[in-house]
């Protein structure tokens, strides 16, 4: 019966009172019960994402959730900005434009971090009345300054939709206060919840624009969603299960704070990136404050990442992600997201050094555990 | 601590076993745990839809599922024949409608039941290149006979597209021996399982329509979902949980066997029918064998059905269901899907049989329990 250590950027590892509380016997969606669940849940949704907008609940991944924002705000033609420096940019600008939207892009090299400057060149250039960002690029590590680019955004006309998937609740995400029309999100990350919830805050200006958007709709249409939920139901039967788990993860997250959550994954972010310089190893991901969700390490020469990986699950039972494409053989990344503390950093820390010294890598020994431990606690303290 | 009774027509009551396998620590969808998960999920699903034909599995409620047939099959403007005898026949039209299809209906009363003369002469009028049927009526009790349906629409060759959601597991769904092209149903009705995850079969003659139908998708995408479950995972990102939770109770649907299952449900439909005579009440589902997922049963002169449905909640924590628009008055609807056995039936004839006492309605008393017992033994001993 080994034990496993899921250490991916999603899902993450839910705590758990969550999975005992998704373990209750399901109750009817139409019943006073669930009216009751629905709302806290949703209640609890707008602390989380700081919005007085409307929060829409979908029981689908993020990328159904992702897909609604396009749905319900474009119609064919219209012109839109993909801002993409990874994996999940290069996703929605496909989204985009399986819909037959216009779409322009403004690509990056992966690992880069998107700048405001460039956003409003695209932005001048094209005309997009709607521009699409990651907020926490997952394939990288890489977190973008969402309330920079959403100014620049907001000060050309356009509209802002933000995938916020790995993001929310573990590094801020002001939506009202930065002018963000649509957050997209998913339960399944820093909400410590399983997979198959996903949600959006939808602006006036986003509602706005819906009324009149042409691409058809039903499953994902924002206005029937919202209508039912006002009523404490939805429109199709729902996750009920994930609901009640989402609504009490919510609470623990709550509980402890959002400015404490932060605090947190600032601090395992910072032990993690100090605990693999401290081997010895060249970080991929920002080596900054921001970088707090998940950290993408280069391997040693000589080491392929793609082997170090699969080593990890098998010797050790630590699920830990690899890179895509042409980084797949030189990166892995380890996840911090939601219900992590420092030890689990520790533990990748050390399963990686074993594997690494057992592959004969030229790496600094026994010290990535304790700088790991000193800097969460430098990082807390402040 | 009141115990609750779910005894809607879904989601249904689902087994401690199966919730419990929802509560284990969550996995990663990109692991070999998963895919290993996966393959069992879908092998056992085939056997349950005794198809050879692709099961697509998605993370979303059976509308989405039903949507993404609407979507993979037509473009705008292609005509299609909605069968409707209730809520559900109605919605799917509304889907198809909302995606530019030509929607013709064929459209009976509440509570009939559809016939094949009238599907055949309805395709011969319009030239439907597919039809849209609803295996099990939820909204009346109705049990259709797709068998038949479903020849004469290959008759006149066009594709079937059958909602099963209520009835997959409850009664026969031959998808292959019957010709049925795509099979929609989902989790949380027969299969036991929590609400969340829903599925479709493609027949090769779907497959092909899908290879030229312009309508835009993405998370719904059929091609994109197959070449993914290939390989033993998803595109996007599934509910792991239910998934491991689905493929528990395909577990016990399966070791229970198919053939028992449906002559359960058959006898405790036949149970919940001839206790309600017993009581003196009306039916109306029809009285009749194929009327074994869900009964719905008139209120007495008097007696108005909204009222006692909440009765029954607030008195009793039993939750069925009431009726729709004109029915509500006098409409409630006792489901008997999945997690079902008899005594179940008899704690809602014997709860209902003390409210309507209550209320001064003229019942035969203390024969309900004892008749639907009498009953489910003599239907099981067939």
């Amino acid at each position: 019966m080994p034990k496993r250590y899921l250490m991916a950027p999603g899902p993450t590892p839910v705590p758990p009172a969550v999975l005992a509380a998704g373990a209750q016997p399901v109750i009817h969606h139409r019943g006073p019960d669930f009216r009751v669940l629905m709302r806290r849940c949703l209640d609890r949704l707008h602390d989380v994402c700081r919005t007085r907008s409307d929060v829409l609940l979908f029981t689908a991944s993020g990328s159904g959730a992702f897909e609604s924002a396009v749905v319900n705000l474009l119609s064919p033609g219209d012109r839109v900005l993909a801002v993409s420096a990874g994996a999940f940019g290069e996703r929605w600008a496909q989204l985009a434009a399986a819909y037959g939207a216009d779409v322009h892009d403004l690509t990056y090299e992966w690992g880069e971090t998107p700048r405001p400057e460039d956003v409003r060149a695209r932005l001048d250039e094209t005309g997009a009345e709607v521009v699409f960002l990651v907020h926490s690029e997952t394939s990288t590590g890489v977190v973008a300054d969402v309330a920079a680019l959403a100014r620049v955004a907001r000060e050309a006309g356009a509209l802002t939709v933000v995938d916020a998937v790995s993001s929310l609740g573990a590094v801020p995400v002001e939506t009202d206060a930065w002018g963000l029309d649509v957050v997209v999100s998913g339960s399944q990350k820093a909400l410590m919840t399983p997979p198959g919830l996903s949600l959006v805050t939808v602006s006036e200006a986003a509602w706005a624009r819906s009324a009149t958007a042409a691409n058809p709709r039903f499953y994902l249409d924002w206005t029937r969603l919202r209508d039912s939920l006002e009523t404490g139901t939805t429109p199709f039967t729902p996750a009920v299960s994930l609901v009640v788990a989402l609504d009490t993860a919510l609470g623990l997250l709550l509980e402890e704070g959002l400015e404490n959550a932060f605090a947190r994954h600032a601090a395992l972010g910072r032990a993690c990136r100090e605990g693999a310089k401290a081997m010895g190893l060249e970080l991929f991901s920002p080596d900054e404050e921001r970088s707090a969700v998940v950290t993408a390490i280069l391997t040693p020469d000589g080491v392929d990442a793609r082997e170090l990986v699969l080593a990890l699950r098998d010797r050790f039972g630590i699920t830990v992600a690899g890179g895509h494409e042409e980084l797949a053989s030189r990166l892995f990344r380890i996840g911090h997201i939601g219900y992590f503390d420092v030890f689990d950093i520790t533990t990748a820390l050390v399963a990686v050094e074993e594997l690494l010294a057992e592959r004969g890598a030229e790496i600094e020994r026994g010290r990535a555990a304790s700088r790991a431990l000193e800097a969460y606690d430098e990082a807390v303290r402040v």
